[in-house]
């Protein structure tokens, strides 16, 4: 049963989903998009990743997209950042809330993140401990929570050990991400019974892809288990350039449209979103020359491969 | 909480999907379709409709199609009649099991079909006489169960007396339509625990359409609800002739993935229910030449008009 009658939206396209498209977006259609996802009524909105330019080049320009974009009044605007290095950049930058990723899957970190989760962990103290000299605000995500494709590698008892190392360097929320689009409604309910029960006193979002469609499935049923936070993608953008038959995030006009029909509040305005994600799309045609949506038998064939 | 663990998914698309597609479907094309879907293991499949040609010439080879297909052992093969003409047409045609809609909406009963609820309902009498004497098993559709654009139209209760009017006529199923595609899973859980205490002995399906991405949701709460029979249409083909805004049906492979990965027994196989999509995909790319798929803005501007 709910528990809440508030959800909040944590937009993540700017970062998740432009990180995606090539060639790149231009700085001036990211800042456009991301001032039109605040004017919608969004309050926190992750907008780039400071990470190695070699390594996304598309977010290259992260610390342009966050000087030229227009601070809103109340929007909390994020940045990702890989390392030591790019929490420095983001801090010269001027980033007041910063997030970083340690996958629940050791294989999967190993591969996308080139360090064990181990070692991720590892990472975590010292930057907690610079983001707290600077007064920057640490979130923590943990990547791979509802599994990977190593079968047993990815428990709830693990993701909740990893929420624990979070909680001891003080950030100020997790999130526990479906990085690969595998999770379904009844494990994200049995999940969340168990993981709210041992993980509190620090505030919990999820992150969720669409893979075949079962994207807001798995909201709702994070919702109905008491999670009040989530993650979604303007226009469903998304992806993982380094997993590319993993399908796109769960969009946010999707999730901010369910809601309504339950009543539920969001503070996001649908009709400015659903404007804002024409915008995307016509950005995405124009610039990128890329089909949109981008929803092909690629997507479907990301079913047959992780959804047995 | 869920109370089954065999879920029972019956396809519409060659009727509901079909009958959308312009130009319409070779025959030849339809059949090979359908035999596609009983090879994946689908043990019900809605194949046409005696509708008039004129209301819908897409489906006017119904009989054709009917005697065409391979009758797969187990599988029982549907279709839609709209009165006592398309009933005598399908008996001839040797048709074992019809489908007889009534909407819970007066007011799109008048739009769509021609005739108020109750002289739906009145058309009833007759035609599960007729059913009944020719041993052809009857099947009760509720259109716009879960609301329509008129406020306060539908309501439960209505819902229930006309399933209660169904059950008088010994239909052996009732299906509860979302047909424009409003409803929202807290919604749908409402629903069935009135509906499902109030109609008993006789079996209950759903039929979602997929507004905004929100199709599985709704199935994974009414299945939460104790529902277990589906309705749902191979590659999210679907909407309604007459209803230009509506969105497809919930996908067959997004259903069936879905109960794949929450270890829900379905007795259909993803790969070959993916090929069968891609199919699909490609017949209508050739010969209806529509730009697939067909989740545009349209539909994003159905969730705008339907979703709040």
């Amino acid at each position: 049963m709910s528990t809440t009658e508030t959800v909040t939206i944590l937009e993540v396209g700017p970062r998740d989903g432009f990180q995606n498209v090539k060639p790149e977006i231009p700085t001036k259609d990211k800042v456009r998009i991301i001032d039109l996802l605040s004017d919608a009524g969004l309050k926190r909105i992750e907008v780039s990743s400071f990470v190695h330019p070699k390594v996304i080049p598309q977010l290259k320009d992260a610390a342009e997209v966050f000087a030229q974009i227009r601070k809103a009044r109340g929007v909390s605007y994020s940045v990702l950042i890989p390392n030591a290095k790019g929490l420095e950049r983001a801090i010269e930058a001027g980033v007041k809330e910063v997030v970083y990723v340690v996958s629940a899957s050791d294989s999967i970190s190993r591969q996308v993140f080139n360090k064990s989760t181990s070692e991720a962990l590892t990472g975590l103290s010292s930057i907690a401990e610079e983001a707290g000299r600077s007064r920057t605000s640490l979130r923590g995500v943990i990547a791979c929570s509802f599994g990977s494709p190593v079968e047993g590698e990815v428990t709830v008892e693990g993701v909740i050990e990893i929420a624990r190392e979070f909680q001891k360097m003080s950030v100020f929320e997790i999130s526990l991400a479906d990085s690969l689009g595998v999770a379904s409604p009844r494990q994200v309910r049995e999940f969340f019974s168990k993981f709210l029960r041992e993980v509190s006193n620090v505030p919990v979002s999820v992150h969720f892809h669409d893979t075949g469609g079962i994207g807001l499935a798995n909201v709702y049923s994070a919702f109905e288990t008491g999670v009040s936070i989530f993650e979604s993608s303007i226009a469903g953008l998304g992806g993982d350039p380094l997993t590319p038959e993993a399908p796109g995030n769960v969009a946010t006009e999707g999730v901010v449209s369910m809601f309504d029909k339950m009543g539920v509040r969001t503070g996001v305005d649908l009709d400015s979103l659903l404007r804002c994600a024409e915008t995307v799309k016509e950005t995405l045609m124009r610039i990128a020359k890329i089909e949109y949506p981008p929803r092909d038998l690629r997507e479907l064939t990301s079913i047959a491969h992780f959804g047995k």
